[in-house]
């Protein structure tokens, strides 16, 4: 009540939700296009997974309208990073808005459930945008016109467009196959098991029994009286805002070097805002400069020197440029390099990432904040130039100049990158280019171990047989370096050899010298040594062989195919895979004799699901009064908390209180959840007993107001005359810090195991396994919303696949007697485990500062906080004797298994002990 | 979203709230406390009754601090009609603010729980701040201190404490006990049954049973952090608020002067916005004055002409300085009309409204918006003179005169009120001087049917025996006429007088000539001769009498004894009645045959009640994104609808639809309620079929809005071609339009009633009794509360005795299953049927409505359109015929029941054609 927005600063937007008419003013302009949905609009179907565009839980539509052109561009967009400023002018289709249950399902919601492609359904809303996305671009696409009943899409557009889009419980076939049902060169054939035909019908008689899509009569995206205003006005007035919209380079200069700048006004430059997934910001800016307006930073050009994109030009837009300039006929190098890149590209995070975020965005901070880039090393590898201004100053610059300088002052702008057109200077000489990377997951969405891209120029010798490396440019980015760099020392080294196995040796060995990890970065070894592999692969076709033999004939492409072919040996990502699944077979066999038990009878609620009316606990309206909560988590394992503070001048903005073990009532027990193992604290008392324990839990008016608030606590730590953390087994084991195990859980003896011993022909007698934590890694972060009721009375949503535990730990951790506490469940966005016992303490903590408050308070967690309380599995180390029959039948096993202590904020609240059982 | 609040301007306040510190800016200066207490605070003990000040479930007390005397005054206000912009500096305590069931509860809330003096318990948390006021100002009182456990107060206090608060199940014997059980001077044997104690046992024994009372360690009305405030800051900053403090006669006259309020800038005087209960107001004004801070207008004055009191003096402050004037010995005949005028002063409205309106207020309603006030009547009798302002003007003008003149214009204030000294101008004349009124309840909270107040001298005849009346001033009020008047035939004919039976005749006899009620006034020969009948009884004591024989000796004082010795004859109000009740007896004889039943055991949550923590299904918070309904009303019985508009410029502020039967989706049907008849329709469809019926309900974003907005919704109506409609039970029968009666109902004959009217000595053939139509009146409004939820599921939230036929008639009227609709009812505030059959299409309405927007829609009904949409029982005639034995017993009764159709918007939507039954 008390205190006013500092953020709320007067803005004015005008843009449709779903067909309907928006207008904002006073925007807070920090606020994501998500949260605005989510919290001021009923369209609650955009869900906050990962919040850093890495899962596409968020997926929304975003049309723009060219008033010159009369033209609706459509595109993808995570609504988690958007900014709803942003989206002034523009349209927003959410999965409601394909369809719903009071106006009929759109046909990829009823595929969605037909295929029974959608099962906790948290992820299905999103999907269905990102396929919708697919669908209205290839209908505008010129292509011929479908069958009926068919779309212009293709089947491997269809896959593709969920690539990004992460499911956790179906499985990507099902959903693959709604996707694919829409192709127009799809054969039914290959469609998995559905409850819209059985197998061996016809294709006609198939298609008749879907749902039916009408190419001609599609969703509307941008609405006409949109159109009618954006013709009105083509800018929003920006004055007196703190969002602002320059138009020219001029006026972005004036905003710059404005006297506020010097003042400690914090400004953000922001195109899609896509960077925030990644460097997340505590506090919003004051000013917010979006520079898609300014002709300079968002046109690409062409010429003959090469390819020029403004700074503020999409991913996707510059892949597009890219592509097309490969589209004619004739064959040159440039083609080829920038094939190349337009692949690579591809593989930067999602389809609706690189609709929104841009190429300069990339850049600037792989150079100002070591961004582990693909984009700056293949860059870096093709020679590339950026163009800066600072004031008047323009400057040129190559790529690898720019990245070597330090960050780019507040006063200047990257304005663009220029990718040159490459051509050989050795008359016989011929150009290869190849770029690489090493990720988590191979097709993209994921940062890199480590990427490379090498462009060079070989001839054949002149004096033997073999080939002569004329010149090359070899990059290396994101292995734990500030920022990409080229392998100066390697390139002296090899330009000029004849290539051989001993100058590849010699290569290799110098580079592994380059390639350095910084200090602290994970697995320094494997990423050397990755680099070493990329190399390898690159020049190793050209040891000892006739470069002609490839490029020769038909300028490069025989490479292009051969590398193709080295698929089968190569699981790292720098080859094009086969595009997606394209055919399967899939035979179930059904037992009729227990029908309709077989039968492929549709999930209940899946449509609700996919059309995003489905109400998970978050999707509960707040209500009035509503407090939000975040966890203060301990960094120490083992220490003394003295105090917790805030690393801000005065409270963080929004705060209403902390709750510790210190407001747990009289009666109650520090108790979060219960569980098999018995009770588990909800709060650490005097002594943390794990980092990652919860210390205090914070409440604010909003969700994000309390997660700003968590990461401001700081704890007052004292370590005296403590005993050093245990955090291995093995310490645990040393100095007899040990659980009990529940008698349920006693290890049994089954069978003989010496007799076993005796009679293995084979035998390991002793080895070891360690495993890692792992993280559940469902969709739907843990939730909860406790409402108090009169009389010590507590109604508590909590998404849990153990209400009736929570219950009881609720009541006993309230000392309220158990009928007191209701839970209730709504449906679970994936659990894994994850929402057994670790949903609990959040629900815990919600009720009991529901109750100590008095007020209703919920929370939804973000993922890495999610991460911290929800780890999971506790890693484990596993010892294990076995004897061998020789027949490969194992007679004897004898296991220790210790679940291990270790302690990592990275992944898990973990065991504070060690459960040591036989 | 798309509109700007019109109304929110930037005024900031500060208080306390139960000790919590509340600052708002932008506050609606509309805006009531109640209002902001319920939507803005956890506070939900002040429930929303009458909306008029009438029943006193909004009591809170206010406390003010005076910083140069470092004094606390306390009083109980409504707060449903005080602005929240007045208790700037203020601090509020509500029942939460006594005790808790987390901090305890307060001796005052155990002991209404344990005389069972809480039932439903919507009335109890503003009786128990009443009966707290009452405590906190007694506790205060120079008087001795009392005995342990016991605090100040007396039982008369008690008792009177609580007048003015409504409760309609308990009774009031057991809150009185509950009251007088703090008292100092109580008798506990007198207290009624109890869980306390038995009867029987000693006063101390009983005391230590009661809970608590400790008098020295009572509630801090008003914390220290606002008396420091307070101290540093005497008023709050007033520019550019709508809500304007002048402290000066010359602030206010510029204000009043500004060029604004010439433009159409509405402006209102503000005291205690107790004027509020009666004129209600459809839209806000531009700025607010509040009057209570010019010296002028807020302080008393003696002199030795009589007492001068500041317009915006409160009722209660001027009727604490009447009685000022009356405590020393001195006996005067001006105390005498200075202690008529207090108390019947103290019968106007409730202590909890005279703590707050002002006398100025008063008379400024009853001159400009003839108010039928008591104080104007009042004082005219007394010769009152008022002091006005317009700019530098002032004008000192007879009350008559100002009555007289045309209302006051925005440029005129109301200064002063004079009530002279009235001394005989006749050496041995003796002044006389009563007050009467007659209203629905005679110890007032009730608007007269007519007030008088009567002064005369008389004097003993010299000539004959008998006395003689030097002058009178005869004043009549209320009874239908723009405001009070002096009968000045009457007093012209009376004067010079003696007194005589022929000249009484021919007083009253003028006086039905004076006092006519202007046409519409109901029953205007009953008020007529009520004003007779007072003047008899004034008069009438007078004929034929000595008057020296009552007046003399004491000066007056045995007149007033010799009234009260009336008090038995006489149920008018204008005597005084003993002061309550003082003591009684209850005997209850318990069977122990069954315990524990017939055991006083306290009921379960009454406490809870008490303190206002109990939730009814108003204090649930609100969802976001909630709306709020109000019904439109047909305002004839019998019409075509042909539309529905509202009488504004634009959509009233907040609008964001209107629902209709048009609404009702495909598969449901128009159905409001299910009950024993039958289901009735939610909505008039085409043709009206009675005046009262809902034809729409318009949906808002706040209660208030959506009240506005009902109000101002004007019905396009087509009465061509349509018979005239059926208002009475005769036309019924004529017209043969008669209902089906359900078989359940059908009469049965009982006993032989020809043989039984043969043998019956005595017979009344036949009779006819008509009766009304009721409202039931229960103390919580008729409310309601939708959550869509997915899946076309409804949760609904209603004050129900039927929850289950709700679902029915939700569940038809939506059309989906039964099981898709989910009833709750909570506590029912109050239900005495009315809480049945009409809970139900309150409910229906607000599903109907959240089904289709899919937002929450909550209703809270004002009291007003609650009396339209429950006006209750039928109105019915009965005819009968009766046959007596002589010994009294009945032994034949023959009854026609005829239940009317009769339409009156002021009760009740009756049924439109009429039950017939034998």
């Amino acid at each position: 009540m008390e205190q006013e927005s500092q953020m709320g600063k007067q803005v004015c937007l005008v843009f449709a939700v779903n067909g309907q008419r928006f207008q904002l003013s006073n925007v807070d302009p920090s606020m994501t296009l998500l949260e605005f949905l989510r919290t001021q609009t009923p369209f609650k179907s955009v869900k906050l997974g990962c919040g850093e565009g890495g899962c596409g839980a968020c997926t929304v539509l975003v049309s723009k309208y060219d008033p010159l052109l009369d033209q609706v561009e459509d595109f993808t967009a995570s609504s988690c990073l958007t900014l709803v400023c942003s989206i002034n002018q523009c349209s927003i289709t959410t999965s409601e808005g394909l369809g719903n249950s009071k106006v009929g399902f759109h046909p990829i919601h009823k595929r969605f459930s037909g295929f029974h492609a959608s099962q906790c359904g948290f992820c299905t809303p999103g999907m269905c945008m990102s396929l919708f996305g697919a669908l209205v671009n290839a209908e505008k696409a010129a292509r011929p016109e479908p069958s009926s009943g068919y779309s212009k899409l293709t089947v491997i557009e269809a896959e593709k467009a969920i690539a990004g889009n992460l499911c956790r419980c179906t499985g990507y076939r099902p959903i693959a196959d709604a996707c694919k049902s829409f192709a127009a060169d799809v054969d039914m054939e290959d469609l998995g098991f559905n409850s819209f035909w059985k197998k061996g019908e016809r294709q006609e008689i198939n298609l008749s029994r879907l749902p039916l899509y009408n190419h001609d009569q599609e969703i509307c995206t941008f609405p006409a009286f949109l159109k009618r205003q954006v013709k009105a006005s083509m800018l929003m007035d920006s004055e007196r805002c703190s969002w602002y919209q320059p138009s020219s380079l001029e006026e972005l200069q004036s905003l710059l070097k404005c006297p506020d700048a010097n003042n400690g006004v914090r400004m953000k430059l922001v195109v899609g805002n896509t960077g925030m997934g990644y460097y997340k910001e505590l506090e919003p800016y004051d000013r917010y400069i979006d520079l898609r307006y300014i002709p300079e930073l968002s046109t690409i050009r062409r010429d003959q020197n090469g390819i020029e994109t403004g700074a503020a030009v999409t991913i996707s837009k510059v892949i597009e440029a890219l592509r097309e300039e490969i589209k004619d006929e004739f064959i040159s190098a440039s083609k080829l390099v920038f094939e190349k890149i337009a692949d690579h590209m591809d593989k930067v995070a999602s389809k609706f990432i690189r609709n929104t975020g841009s190429i300069g965005g990339n850049l600037v901070m792989a150079q100002g904040k070591h961004f582990p880039s693909d984009i700056a090393t293949v860059l870096l590898a093709a020679g590339s130039f950026v163009h800066t201004i600072t004031g008047t100053m323009h400057e040129k610059l190559t790529l690898e100049e720019f990245l070597k300088r330090p960050p780019l002052d507040s006063k200047s702008v990257l304005l663009s990158v220029r990718i040159p057109n490459c051509e050989s200077i050795e008359e016989d000489g011929k150009l290869l280019f190849e770029t690489y990377r090493a990720a988590p997951r191979p097709l993209g969405n994921a940062l890199p171990h480590l990427n490379a891209a090498f462009l060079a120029e070989v001839s054949c010798s002149k004096s033997s047989s073999g080939n002569v490396l004329n010149s090359c440019q070899l990059a290396f980015g994101a292995f734990g370096t500030k920022h990409a760099i080229r392998a100066k020392k390697v390139e002296e080294f090899l330009t000029g050899k004849l290539l051989t196995t001993a100058v590849l040796y010699g290569a290799t060995k110098l580079l592994k010298a380059t390639v350095l990890p910084e200090d602290g970065t994970p697995n320094p070894a494997y990423r050397s040594s990755l680099a070493v592999g990329f190399l390898f692969d690159f020049l190793g076709q050209l040891v000892d062989s006739n470069p002609n033999g490839w490029l020769n004939g038909n300028g490069g492409l025989s490479m292009f195919e051969d590398a193709k072919s080295k698929e089968k040996h190569d699981n790292l990502d720098h080859v094009k895979f086969p595009t997606l699944l394209s055919s399967s077979k899939q035979v179930i066999q059904l037992n009729k004799d227990y029908l309709p038990i077989g039968e492929p009878i549709t999930k209940s609620g899946s449509a609700l699901q996919a059309s995003g009316e489905a109400v998970y606990v978050d999707d509960i309206p707040s209500p009035g009064n509503c407090l939000y909560g975040a966890f203060i988590y301990s960094t120490k394992p083992f220490a003394r908390v003295k105090g917790i503070k805030f690393n801000s001048k005065s409270l963080p903005v929004g705060v209403t209180s902390l709750i510790s073990f210190k407001d747990i009532p009289k009666g109650g027990q520090n108790i979060g959840s219960i569980f098999v193992f018995g009770p588990e604290p909800l709060f650490a008392e005097e002594l943390t007993q794990y980092a990652g324990e919860p210390i205090a839990f914070v409440l604010a008016d909003t969700q994000k107001h309390a997660d700003i608030a968590a990461k401001l606590a700081v704890v007052d730590y004292d370590l005296e005359n403590l005993e050093p953390p245990i955090l291995t087994v093995e310490e645990a084991l040393e100095r007899s810090s040990l659980f009990e195990i529940p008698p349920m859980l006693y290890p049994k003896q089954v069978g003989d195991l010496s007799k076993g011993m005796a009679e293995a022909d084979h035998k390991i007698l002793s080895a070891e396994i360690k495993l890692g934590s792992q993280y559940y890694f469902y969709m739907e972060n843990q939730t909860a919303l406790a409402l108090p009721d009169e009389d010590n009375c507590m109604v508590v949503y909590s998404s849990s696949q153990c209400p009736e535990n929570a219950q009881v730990a609720i009541a006993k951790c309230l000392g309220v007697p158990e009928h007191n506490v209701r839970v209730l469940t709504r449906r679970v966005g994936g659990g894994f485990g994850g929402k057994a016992m670790k949903a609990m303490p959040v629900a815990t903590a919600c009720a009991l500062a529901a109750h100590k408050l008095q007020r209703p308070v919920r929370i939804y967690m973000n993922r890495k906080t999610d991460m911290v309380i929800a780890g999971g599995r506790h890693p484990m180390k596993i010892t294990y004797s076995v004897g061998f029959k020789s027949n490969g039948k194992i007679t004897a096993l004898h296991l220790d298994i210790l679940i291990n202590a270790g302690i990592t904020l990275d992944c898990s609240p973990l065991m504070p002990k060690a459960i040591v059982g036989t």
